[in-house]
C-alpha cells in the first residue's frame, strides 16, 4: 500500500479550513435559514412564474451582502487565485452546509451552474472573456447557464450533441435545440456556455466545442420551461431553448475549436461532488423526519417505530448514508491527490451510488408518513422529485456504472 | 384439491360478459379516448382550479349520454338488481378497459368513490336514503365523497378514527378533521359518507359508524386541497375538511350505530380490485413507452435497448405484470367463490403487491427516457405520483402485508 | 380479447385428470414419503459413493412395483399413445405432488432426464431405436442421461457446443468434453442422448445434432463427479465426461444431421415447467418451516414472528409463491393452447422468474432459523443449493430474460 | 464538527504500523500462500475427518516457526503489554492481509476464537488462569473454543442462554447444550470459555457468567459436528456439545459471577471488525474472479462482460466494496477514538452491512461463472456458504440493525 493510496483514506477536514467552515455554518444559520420560508412562500400567486417578487430579490441580496461583508465570497474555486485555495476535500465539508437551504449557495455566490461556469472562465477564458463575464459573475451581479442537454439525443452519450456551430466570416452561426437548461429562466441570467458541434469531421472526442452565447442574442428563443414531475422550479427554471441562426463573434469560442470535452473535465468533478454532498443533506433530513414521525405517530397502540420493519429501515438508511458520506469525501480527496482526470472513476462511483440510494431513503420516509408524506405538509415529495432528477442529470446512473465497471475490467485486462 | 379450490384457478371471462366487455371497449375507444387530451388541456390557465371549464362539462356529459344511450350504465354493481349482475371476475376485465383514460369510468357512471358509495347505499340504505342520494347518483346527476382519512391518525389503523359524532336530540353533531377526501373539491359533489366515532365505550371494532353528510351542511369547512407531489388534481381534488359542530338528522346514520366497519367490508374489496386493475393498465402503458423509447433512441451507436440491463428490465416488467394480472383476476374470483369476507386475504395480497411493483416499472420507464421521463412530454411522472399515492391509500402496504402474513401464520397456529 | 387468449386464463385441472391426480397423491403419501428418510440415510458411510446400497434399490423398486400395479406408470407423455394423454396443464398439477419427495418421480418412472429422453425417442426415434432404448426405459429397467453442457463453453449459448462428431464410414466418431451430466453416475444409466456438432459449415442453427451414445462405448471416460456446493449428489451424480474417439453406428443419429435444436424444442418446455413446479413445492416447504419456526422460537420475550420484518417477509413469500404458481400453470396451458413453439416465451418467463424468487424465499427461511437453518437439522441448506443450481441449469436466468425481453420488444418493432 | 468527530474521518494507517504491515504481507506471500493448496488437498480421503494429517501439522507448524522467528507473533492485542500496541485501525489493515488464506491467521497465532479468548484472559484473567491457559495459547501450543450458542435458544437474544452452572461446594456443576462451537473439533483444542447462567434470579443483564472448562473434563460430550451447508469444516469443526454434570473448580470463573456480558464487551468489537475485513477480502476475490471470467468467456460472439447487465453488476460490486471498506476502517477508528462501548453502534453497522452485501457479490460471481461457479473448480460456492453463515454468527443481521436503528431513534428521543 503506497503512500498516496494511504493518503486517500485520510478524510478529515484540514485545520486550515475549519475557521471558514464554521463561518459558513454560522452564516447559513443566521442569515439564510431564517429567510428561506418567506422566500418560497412568495412564489405562490405570482402571475408570471419566471418573474422575481421584489421581496425575494431583497431577501437574497441582503444575505449576499452579509456574506460579502463577512468575506465569505467566491471561495469555491479550488486552488485558484481568486478563491480561498480550498482543497476539494475541505470544500466538500462546506458544501454539506450549503445543502441546508436552497438559498445558501447563491447567498455565497457558490451556486450551480455559476460555479462551474466561473471555474471554466477562470481556467480557460481569455482576458477579454474574463473581463466581460467572469467579473460580473464573481461580483454576483449576473447569473449564467450551461446549455448542453438536447431533447433529441440520448443524454448518456455526449458525443451525440447535434446543435451545430458553423463559422461564417467572423461569426459562429448556431442552430439547434437544447432543453433542461437550468437557470436560463431567471431574468438575471445573461450568458450561456453552450456545447456545440463545430467539427463534425474530427474524431468523435474532438467534434464538440464550448462557446459563450449571451442570452439576449437574436435567435435565442426560449420556448418553455421544462417541468420536473409537474413543477417548473420557477423562477430559475429549466428552459427549452431553440437556437435559430444565432450569431456570436468568433472570440466567444472557449479554449479552441474541438476542445469542448477537455473543458468539461474541469467542471464535471467538483459539480458532481457538490451535488452528492447536497443529496446527503437531503438524506439526513429525510432520515430525521422519518425517525421523528415513527417515534410520535401511533397505530395499533404503539409508536409505529415499534412496528414491523420500521426500525430496520431506519438502520439501513443510517448505514447507507454514513457509507455514502465516506465515499463522497474520498472522491473529493482523490481529486486532490490524483487530479481530476484520475479521480474520474471515483466521481462516477458516487454519482451512480448516491442519488439512487437517497431516492430510496426519501421514499421510505414518505411511506412512514402515510398520506402526509406526499402532501405539501412535508418537504419529502419535493425532495424526492429533486433527487430522482439527479439520477438523470449529468449522465444517467447507467453511464457512470459503465465508467466504473469498465475501469474495474481494465485492471484485469478484461475490457 | 377440492372443487371450490380448483374453481379459483378458472380465471377466464364468462361468455355472458363478453358482449358487455366489447361494448365498453368500443365506447372507450370511440367516445372517451378522443376527448381525453382536450379535456385535460382545458385545466391549464383556469383561475379557480376547482371550477370546471364549461367545455369540460360538455365533453364529459356528451360521453355520458352516449354511454347511457348504448345501455352502458351502472353495470358495476356485482350481483345487484340495479346492475348487470356481473361477477367480480367479469367486472375486473372491464375495469382494465376503464383504466385506459381517466375519464372512462365517469363516462359510464362507474367511477370511485361513487361506485363504492352507491354499492353501500344499495346494500344498506333505507328507502328514503336511496331515494334522496342513490337515485341521483345512479342517474349521474351528482357526485359523492367518502370521508375517512384523518390528518392526526395513522391511516394504517382505522380504529384510530377520532372525528366524533354525538347524538343531541334528533341530530348527530359531528366534530373533527379529515383530509385527502377525494372528489370533495368537485362542485358537483353533494354528499359525503363520513366515518365517525359514535361509540367510544364499545369494543374497538364497534366504535365507528358511517353517516351521510350533505356537503353544504353548515359547519363543513373545506380548508384546502391536499397536494399529491405538488399537484392538486383539480377539479376533483383531495380536500382537507374540518367538521365544526356539523348537525345532520338522526336518519342519516347508515345501517346503525357502531356498524361502520361492517359497511366497509362491502366497499373495500371491489374498490381495491379496480384500483389494482387500473394500476396494471398504467404498468402496461409504461412498459409500452419504455420499449418504444428503448427501441428508437440511440446512444453509443445503437438503440439503447441493446445496451446494458435494458432488455432484462423490460423482461422483468413483462413477467411481473403478467403475474400481477393473474393475481388480481384470482382475487376477483375469490370474491365470487368465497365471498367478500373470505376473499379479504386475496385482496390484501394484491393491494400490497400491485402498486409497489407498478411504481418500480414506471420508475424504470422514466430512467429509460432520460430527462424526458420526468417532463411534461410523457405521462410517466404523473403516472408515477399516482401509483406512489396508492401505496398509502386504502391502507399502506404494511397493513396489507400484516393481513396476509398473519393469515399465513394462522394456518400453522403461529399467530 | 379473442377466445384462445381467454382460454389462457382457465387454469383449473380438468375433471378427467382428477382421478389420476388423487391416485398419484395417495401413492406419494403411502408409498414414497414413508421410505424417503431411510433411503437417504443409507447414503452415509458408503465407500464408493456412486454405488447403490442394496437396500436403496429394494426400497425404490418396491415403490415402482406398487405404482405399476396401480397403473400409475409412464403417464407423463403429453398427448401420446403411450401416455395418459394428459394435457400439460393437468400434468403440472401432478408434478406438484411429485415434488414432495426426491424419490417420487422415479417411483412412477417420471423422472428427469428420462422423461425428456423418452419423449424424444417416442417422437423422433426409429422403430429400432425405440425397441432398443425406449422399451427398457418405459419399463423402468434402465436409466439415461442427456449430455449437453460443456465446461469450455458459455452454457447460455447452445450454439457454442463444440463436441464434434465426424462420420467415418458407417460410424460417427465423437470427441469432446461435457460436464454436469446428471444421472450419468448412476450404475443403472445405460444410454446418453448427446448433443454434438456435426455440421460446422452449416448455418449456426443447423450445426448441432443429437445422437445416442451407450455409456459403455469405448472412449467414454467418466472423469469425476461435479460438485454442487460441495455435494456430489451421489449415486446419480453430475458427471464430467470425456469423449475420446467414441465410435457409434450411423443409425444412432436422432432425426437427422443438423436437427439437434429442432429436437430440443420437444423436450425443453415440459422439463422446465416440471422443474418450476417442483421449485414451488420447495418454496411452500420453506415457507411452512419459516412460519413454524417464527411462531415457536422466542427472543426478547416474544415469538420472533412478532419481531421486526418477519411477518412481512412471510407475507411477501406467500404472495410471490401464489403469483408464481399461476404463472407456471399459465405456461403449461400456453403449451396446450398455443403449442410448444409459441409457448416458448411463457416458459422462459417462468424459468427466469421461479428459481430466483424461490432462492430468496429459502434464504429468508434460513435467516429465520438462525444457525439451525444452515445445519443438517433442517433441509433448508440443501434446498437452497438445489434451487441456486437451477438458476444456471437449462440456460441461466439472463438467457431467459433475453427471450422474454426480446419478444416484448418485437411486439413494438423495437428489436 | 468537533475534533474527535473529525478524527473519525482520518482512516489511513499510521506510519508506525507500516513496517509490521509489510512484514505480515511478505510472510503471507512467502510462507502461507505457497502451502495453502497442499494443506487443504490433504483433507480428502481422511477416514476420521477430525484428525489432522501429519503433513498438515508439519506445514502449519513450519509457517508458525517462520513467523515467530521473524517476530510476527501475538501482535493482535490492541494496546496491550503482550502485543505490539497496535491501534484497532492499524490492526484492521493487517487483518485484510490475513484474509488472503485460511491459514494466515493461525500461522501468526492470530486466529479466532483464540484471539478473543487470549484478549479476555489477558484483561480479566487471574495470574493462575493466565499461567495455565494464556501462556500456552500465546505460545501457540494449544487452541481454544468459545462456547456460547445454544440449539434451543434464539441466538439473537443472548439473555436466553440456558446452560446452567450451579455452585456445589468448591465446584461449579454445569448442565446444558451448546452447538456451532467452532474449533472444538480440533484435537489441539484444550480449553473452552463457556457462557453459563449462574444467577437466574439476578436482573437479566447480570444472570450470565463466563467460565473456563477444559475440554477433557468428564461430562463434556461432543455429540457431532454441525454442518455448514453440508460441510463439517473439519478438522476444526463446529461442534455440538452436551454438558452433563460437568464439574470445574470455583477458580475457573472469569472476573466474577454475573459478569458474563461485561466480558463480552471486550471481545466482541475487534472480532467483528476482523470478520468484516476478511469478508471484504472474499468480496475482492469474488469480484476479481467475476471480472476475469466475464472478460474471457464468450457467448453470442462476444465476451460476456459486454452482455446485458454484467458490467453494471461489476460496477455495483466495486462501489459497495469500497464503501464497506471505509465503513470497517471507520468502525475500527471509532474503537480507538471513542472506546469499545461507544463504538458499539459502528460495529453493529458493519456487522449488519458487510456479510449481507458480500453474499450478494459472491452470488453474482457464481452467476457469471455458470455451472462452474457452483462446482469444485472455483472457490465461490465455499466462499458463499462461509459468508452466508456470518449473517447468523455473532448475532443475526436483524439484531445489529436493531442496535443501529434504536441508536438513531434515541438521537431524536424516539425510543
Amino acid at each position: 500500500m503506497s503512500n498516496p493510496e494511504q493518503d486517500l483514506f485520510n478524510l478529515g477536514m484540514s485545520e486550515k479550513a475549519q475557521p471558514l467552515f464554521y463561518a459558513v455554518q454560522k452564516h447559513v444559520e443566521e442569515n439564510v435559514l431564517p429567510i428561506t420560508e418567506e422566500f418560497f412562500a412568495l412564489n405562490e400567486g405570482k402571475t408570471n412564474i419566471w418573474e422575481w417578487h421584489p421581496r425575494q430579490l431583497e431577501l437574497l441580496e441582503g444575505a449576499k451582502k452579509k456574506a460579502k461583508d463577512a468575506g465569505l465570497w467566491n471561495f469555491f474555486l479550488p486552488d485558484a487565485e481568486t478563491g480561498e485555495g480550498l482543497s476539494n476535500l475541505d470544500y466538500t465539508y462546506i458544501a454539506a452546509q450549503l445543502g441546508r437551504s436552497p438559498l445558501a449557495s447563491e447567498s455565497l455566490n457558490c451556486s450551480a451552474p455559476d460555479t462551474g461556469n466561473m471555474e471554466v472562465l477562470e481556467r480557460v477564458g481569455t482576458p477579454e472573456q474574463k473581463e466581460k463575464w467572469l467579473k460580473p459573475l464573481l461580483a454576483g451581479e449576473i447569473r449564467s447557464a450551461f446549455a448542453m442537454t438536447e431533447p433529441n439525443m440520448a443524454s448518456s452519450d455526449a458525443k451525440n450533441i447535434s446543435t451545430s456551430a458553423v463559422l461564417e466570416g467572423d461569426e459562429w452561426v448556431i442552430n439547434g435545440e437544447k432543453f433542461y437548461i437550468s437557470g436560463a429562466g431567471d431574468p438575471r441570467c445573461k450568458i450561456m456556455i453552450t456545447m456545440v458541434k463545430t467539427s463534425p469531421d474530427a474524431p468523435p472526442a474532438r467534434q464538440q466545442s464550448q462557446i459563450l452565447v449571451p442570452i439576449d442574442t437574436p435567435g435565442v428563443e426560449i420556448l418553455d420551461g421544462m417541468q420536473v414531475f409537474g413543477d417548473y422550479d420557477a423562477p430559475h427554471g429549466h428552459m427549452h431553448i431553440k437556437f435559430n441562426n444565432v450569431r456570436v463573434p468568433k472570440e466567444n469560442m472557449l479554449l479552441g475549436e474541438g476542445r469542448g470535452f477537455e473543458i468539461s473535465q474541469v467542471r464535471l468533478g467538483p459539480g458532481r461532488i457538490h451535488h452528492c454532498m447536497r443529496s446527503l443533506g437531503q438524506a439526513e433530513k429525510a432520515l430525521e423526519l422519518m425517525v421523528k414521525r415513527a417515534g410520535s405517530r401511533e397505530a395499533f397502540g404503539k409508536p409505529i417505530i415499534r412496528l414491523g420493519k420500521n426500525v430496520e429501515v431506519i438502520s439501513r438508511a443510517r448505514i447507507e448514508i454514513d457509507a455514502m458520506r465516506l465515499m463522497v469525501l474520498q472522491a473529493a480527496k482523490a481529486m486532490d491527490v490524483l487530479g481530476n482526470k484520475e479521480a474520474r472513476v471515483y466521481v462516477s462511483a458516487i454519482k451512480a451510488m448516491v442519488p439512487e440510494k437517497v431516492c430510496t431513503i426519501i421514499d421510505q420516509a414518505i411511506q412512514m408518513h402515510g398520506a402526509t408524506g406526499i402532501s405539501q405538509w412535508t418537504p419529502l415529495a419535493h425532495m424526492y422529485t429533486g433527487q430522482r432528477t439527479l439520477r438523470l442529470a449529468d449522465g444517467p446512473d447507467e453511464v457512470h456504472h459503465m465508467v466504473v465497471g469498465r475501469a474495474e475490467a481494465q485492471k484485469h485486462g478484461a475490457w
